[in-house]
């Protein structure tokens, strides 16, 4: 098994929730203070907190504290490992091109 | 909301799986059987067919059934969703740039 699978896991695991899921597409926007992130969910605040806990768990997005604002922003690379499984299980039209002029390659005989 | 934004739940939730995920990569190699499913699994057949269920409930999946044998195997563009959600996150280099050469030809004045 791939090394990177357990990030695919804890990745997955976080996406899965519609909540971190709405967090992570504000985020792919722009940076933004917790408040804002909070705006859009009838949710106490400290429950979404724990959302964006869960999210730098799995190092999709991180937060840096200026006074007493606190900034969210998704991580740079932070949905990498998600492009990589994905590609692993269904190659774009192009890999598969080159997969079947490999193919071709080894099972044309060659001309004498 | 995007329409498609209900379907990427149901893919996320299943793929969030550990065993599912490994039945979905399996199957991205060539359909199987579901003995030949279930071998890698230190699982009863009824919990393996249960999470077939769930994989086939969210469209991943897709299985026929010949005589007493039931083969499984991955629908053609079952992760399509996921592709167009990932790509709406984080678009790739090349979509960054065109985003960015938009914005030059929005912002730059033309020559008098």
């Amino acid at each position: 098994m791939p090394k990177y699978y357990d990030e695919v896991d804890v990745v997955l695991r976080a996406l899965a929730d519609p909540t971190r899921r709405a967090v992570v597409q504000r985020l792919a926007k722009s940076p933004a203070v917790v408040s804002e992130l909070a705006a859009p969910f009838s949710m106490a605040l400290p429950s979404l907190m724990q959302h964006l806990r869960v999210l730098e768990n799995a190092g999709l997005v991180m937060s840096q504290k200026n006074g007493r604002v606190r900034t969210v922003s998704l991580k740079p690379g932070a949905l990498d490992v998600l492009h990589l499984w994905l590609g692993e299980q269904c190659p774009p039209p192009e890999r598969q091109a080159d997969r079947l002029g490999i193919h071709l390659t080894r099972t044309t005989p060659k001309e004498a």
